[in-house]
């Protein structure tokens, strides 16, 4: 077994959202994003078969769809996602997202 | 996309760890456990490829793995463990864990 706290691994920067790869593996791809208030990880999606979860570990933003589309996610949101479907996220306070990409891409 | 709030979505019991079972698909299985203080999910493991996750959401405990091992998990706690390898849960507090199995068993 393999044990990382998030908390410890990884913090915030003023320039953009922080990343941290938590675990690649055939398996899963699981990567930490930290936001500031105002942060973003803009609309993307990849032509590939899969999924990922976007979890909200902490704080308030709203996630991003295609269109311009967005709807609120708060601590304990979990939202899955096609990896071939735009997906982001915007930070209202600081976050902490952790998403879940199988396979990895 | 698909959206679940875990505050929402799940409770505790006072018999055992509570499941919620978030997301099930080709690519992935999300479950949600929650835990009163006490609570354990036992150790086991399943003879198959794959990995999981296990995520503290909230709260304090300890990841039980073979031969009686275990170590303490506290919020922001990642987890990788091989689903043939033996792990388990044991709650100190109130824990809400998140466990993610790719492929899904």
């Amino acid at each position: 077994m393999k044990q990382i706290n998030l908390y410890e691994a990884n913090d915030f920067s003023e320039r953009a959202m922080k990343k941290f790869l938590v675990h690649d593996s055939p398996y899963f791809r699981i990567i930490n994003f930290n936001f500031r208030a105002g942060q973003e990880m803009p609309v993307h999606s990849h032509d590939l078969e899969g999924q990922l979860s976007l979890v909200v570990l902490e704080g308030e933003g709203d996630f991003l769809g295609k269109d311009g589309a967005s709807f609120p996610g708060r601590r304990g949101d979990v939202v899955i996602s096609e990896i071939a479907e735009p997906h982001g996220f915007r930070a209202r306070t600081e976050v902490r997202l952790l998403v879940t990409i199988a396979p990895p891409l």
